[in-house]
């Protein structure tokens, strides 16, 4: 198979985990007899520095003629007090929206060996394995009129939806669980909003379609407290994008290890782009350190997702398990024992897995 | 003193826990010399029953009249299925918004007894002591257009603040956290709404009136994560409706004894709404064991808050410590030693404490 990768590091220790997520692809391709071609575009801060905006029309360009995106991380210290217009997140913003990259899927699963390190008690936190499937290209994020008013005496922005980005972001939801323990559970805050209302909506009449898959509903706020006193109850939870943005963020911290949670935003058409949870942590930038594995689970997300390659998938995460089994880790995952290595050998470990 | 106070005990073990709160309320009256007058009033499940609406005028009206007011709860599975004008939750919604009670403050402590039933590892929890200060009466809960359109195929909702509805929340977190450690941690998600931005500005613009507090800012999905990795670095918190709807809940469960929080809803004159921040519990009501703490320690707050009785406010929450020293508790506490008693014994071991 031959396929084309758009890769956007980005900034901070983006550049050092992506250079991970080529060698891991390298090694995949020739052990699995594929061709994977890169280019390398700019985005974030990166982008500002050369181009003077967070993303480069040729950025958005290479990137529609890819078959897939790997991004590292966006944002620092450096850009933080710019106009919000030419920060590193738009870029971020712009991409999903430019590509229409309306799913994020988000696992979060423990490793037996790092739950130690989550901040729950074991029998809280022991065998939960969940998968936010967030919308992410409408919304407030999105909805206009977004605008301060009056010479600052009000403001508004605007929560809209059409029926239809509900019903293709339920339908992802749907086909998630299915591959999974096939129960979904629907986040709303249908008992105060009219976008509730209409998504509770849309949930009902596709559960019909999907008979195998047992539905529930629950309250944002309600969500929120399950997710820390009984994670284990949810298979796959699907929401709005700003629900999902801080339901998604407060279940990476679940496990103690938020350094090797990737994450998926996809398209229906299977193109997606791929990049770890965590951020470009520009205080490690530089030194070799950084934890690669989230981004180079993120490699598997996209072989699994974007190229269905599910046995090159399953070689790159049974790969990052078995050295974690060895005792291997980074300085960020908090194991005392074992061997603590930095990017360059925990890659290389990785693979010789493969 | 002489105050006037409503009564809404709702549904479910509001109807109990109201009781608690009556009798402590009386013997403080006694033991301090104060006179405090009761008059109930119909709310939620309760007044659908009667009246065929979750809030009747005349309940509008005696708490208008009032000096404070005390809520149990509302809803219950009876009322779950009716149009949502007519739900319970609307009776809540609608008493806030009629009375103006625009800060919503809920503050989270651990009682070192009953941390043990926290889900988050004791090192994590241990004393941390945060209160939420929660806008109530603006943002998306109330912005109009909130409405279903074109025959169902779109839908919006509408995030409006005026510039004075910021000011004055921005106001009273200031003057909490200055009642408090001096430290105060504004959240939103200025990287992404326009809301946020005119935020962020204000309590820029406010902190100058409060050089003596220290400010941070943090997006809402960070706090999310930074309530469950490290809930001690907060004091006090200050957000927009549904951002504190989120997080206040999410941060609730962080002690694991959600049956003793109190909260208070207040007006810049100090008229105020205390309700606990458990639910109905439809499943023990009327049973005699639901925990009335969380109402009592509501009373404590508009003591407090209402009435300035910073005096008669310790009594009640010692009267609450001290029994917890003691040993006793309620069945929802997860206490193993000491003596497990019902709402009446509970009741009357606060009022001996007074
Ligand atoms: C950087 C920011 C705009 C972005 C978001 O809110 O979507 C981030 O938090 C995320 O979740 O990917
Ligand atoms: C019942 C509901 C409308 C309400 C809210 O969202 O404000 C509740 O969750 C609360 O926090 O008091």
């Amino acid at each position: 198979m031959k396929k084309q990768i758009a890769l956007l590091p980005g900034d901070g220790i983006g550049q050092e985990v992506m250079q991970s997520a080529t060698e891991v692809l390298n090694a995949i391709a020739v052990e699995f007899d594929h061709e994977f071609e890169f280019d390398t575009y700019d985005i974030g801060g990166a982008a500002i520095e050369t181009q003077e905006t967070p993303l480069p029309d040729k950025t958005i360009e290479g990137c529609k003629r890819s078959d897939a995106i790997l991004l590292g991380a966006v944002g620092g210290p450096k850009w933080e007090n710019l106009p919000s217009h030419l920060r590193p997140e738009k870029g971020l913003l712009g991409i999903r929206k430019a590509l229409g990259l309306f799913a994020n899927l988000r696992p979060v699963k423990g490793f037996s060996q790092l739950l130690h390190a989550s901040p729950l008690k074991e029998e809280v936190i022991n065998g939960s394995d969940l998968l936010i499937v967030r919308e992410l290209t409408g919304g407030l994020y999105f909805g206009e009129p977004s605008e301060i008013r009056e010479d600052g005496q009000s403001v508004v922005d605007t929560l809209a939806y059409k029926r239809e980005e509900i019903e293709r972001i339920v339908d992802q939801a749907f086909q998630s669980a299915r591959l999974r323990r096939k129960h979904l559970t629907s986040i709303d805050k249908a008992n105060v909003l009219a976008s509730s209302k209409l998504w509770r909506e849309v949930v009902e009449e596709k559960r019909r379609e999907y008979p195998d898959v047992a539905v529930e509903h629950l309250l944002v706020d309600a969500a929120a407290m399950k997710l820390i006193t009984n994670p284990g109850q949810f298979d796959v939870m699907v929401t709005e994008n700003m629900f999902g943005d801080i339901l998604s963020d407060e279940a990476s911290v679940l496990t103690g290890s938020l350094g090797m949670l990737p994450s998926a935003s996809l398209r229906a058409d299977g193109m997606g782009l791929y990049e770890p949870v965590h951020g470009s942590a520009p205080d490690i930038a530089g030194k070799g350190v950084a934890n690669p594995l989230a981004m180079i689970l993120s490699t598997a997300l996209m072989l699994r997702h974007s190229f269905q390659l599910e046995e090159e998938a399953n070689a790159v995460e049974e790969a990052v398990q078995e050295l974690l089994r060895s005792g291997y880790h980074t300085a960020d995952l908090n194991v005392k024992e074992g061997e603590q290595v930095g990017t360059n050998v925990m890659t290389r470990l990785v693979v010789e897995g493969i």
